[in-house]
């Protein structure tokens, strides 16, 4: 770890907080993408930490649209548990409350729990972090929040209940982006490497087949691939692709060769490892 | 139209009642998804009204999940666009108002129109039409919202400013969803058919692309495909594919044989048309 300089979308114990600790010792809170973006290009951040897929809630398009407009980087992935817990400063109690705050996102994950506690009103806020910072503010006994247990450390609350979602399985990946310059994070320690394209299809017949032949027959794994309509022109086709391998080896630029020929933009996001 | 009932999320005005709308004339909101689906089941409603993935967001694996738990088919689907308005009583101003309430996304998504008016503070709340609702709720001349064109209308607010959104391109889709005895919604007129599936695909060298070529090899055109490690067993993946056609047709009832010799799990969602 070093000193660098690390941007993350939220309060201080979002989770992407959780990441951008993994990339950096400096961590600097951004109220949105964008800015994190901008800041990385104009050299105010060494990285910024921006999540691309979530397990219940699937891609986040827009980070993509950012990581295809702006000239960055990835340079490593990290994986981040999405484990609400409830809580409340101490001496707040589940059964006195009356209020329960968080990102409208995280009540929806917990409606089990809601839906059991009739006594508490779900009540919309910015981030999660933001409603534990909230309740340590207004000093408030009969609110509670659910939050991370970084935002209870953060802001002194006492967490009631873990394991508040309903699916147990909630899990970010988020991706740390640095200027064109730096190929990887200094902390990736394993040697396998994934990379991750976008590339475009016409929606011909058999057009995205012939795309994969690319690498299939020149044996590469592939461990994501996605469509998206292309919102430049009708009956075309983005695809995500994120294959193991660097283009250092000679089979996968081989195939990113082949790829060019038959796609009108390829565009490499990055060639990155793990942070665990 | 008929009198069928359908289920949507969201306070009445919210985005999804505009697809709901489209497939049903008796519509009633729900809190969450996973109720919708049970009332499908259980004969409480007809249809339900669920969005499967925006332009900017991406798809929602929470909603593939309840299409997978629960015995549903998809009959239909519908494009909305998601065009956020500035809403306020009328008498209130742009220049004299303080807060402006909105779902957090829904903010996120006007960042530079909210960056370009300080004087407005942004205030989470825990959906768009129910930001309008609260605000005829409590007459106050000093909050705007930002929700649909219907949710002013339905809650008697002027719209003061339109597209107010960075992005241009925020389409959702959202698909109908009956029991399975329904086969197609008897709004859909196009004759086109489209074939939503999942399969089940082992990590192994080039699986995805055995798996595609029972479809191209048959000429069968691919709109989708996704994909999504397995939560069940690691190195498995799930595979989202929608296909232009029906299994009433000879080559995609093959192609669908096909993929079950090698895949361990095929599920058809359903087989359906466009509502406009």
């Amino acid at each position: 770890m070093n000193n660098q300089r690390v941007g993350y979308q939220g309060e201080p114990g979002a989770y992407s907080e959780i990441a951008a600790m993994r990339f950096a010792e400096n961590n600097k809170p951004f109220e949105d993408f964008k800015h994190i973006f901008q800041a990385v290009v104009d050299g105010s951040l060494d990285y910024g930490a921006i999540p691309l897929e979530n397990s219940l809630g699937g891609s986040i398009h827009q980070n993509y649209d950012y990581l295809m407009e702006f000239p960055v980087n990835v340079i490593a992935e990290t994986y981040v548990n999405i484990e609400h817990c409830l809580m409340g400063l101490p001496g707040s109690q589940l059964e006195k409350a009356t209020h329960v705050l968080s990102h409208p996102q995280a009540l929806m994950q917990c409606k089990d729990f809601l839906d059991a506690h009739p006594n508490l009103k779900a009540e919309a806020t910015y981030d999660t972090a933001g409603s534990a910072k909230l309740i340590a503010e207004t000093k408030s006994l009969n609110q509670l929040a659910i939050a991370s247990k970084r935002a209870a450390e953060l802001y002194g609350l006492n967490i009631i209940k873990t394991d508040l979602a309903d699916a147990d399985w909630n899990i970010t990946r988020i991706v740390c982006i640095a200027k064109k310059d730096v190929a990887i994070h200094p902390s990736v320690k394993s040697s396998e490497r994934k990379t991750s394209l976008v590339f475009l299809m016409p929606n011909e017949q058999g057009s995205l087949f012939t795309a994969l032949a690319t690498m299939a027959l020149r044996k590469i794994d592939l461990t994501k691939i996605e469509s998206r309509p292309s919102r430049k022109k009708a009956f075309e086709y983005l695809f995500y692709v994120d294959i193991i391998g660097s283009p250092t080896e000679r089979n996968v630029k081989n195939a990113l060769a082949h790829l060019e020929e038959i796609s009108p933009m390829v565009k490499v996001l990055g060639c990155y490892g793990k942070i665990e």
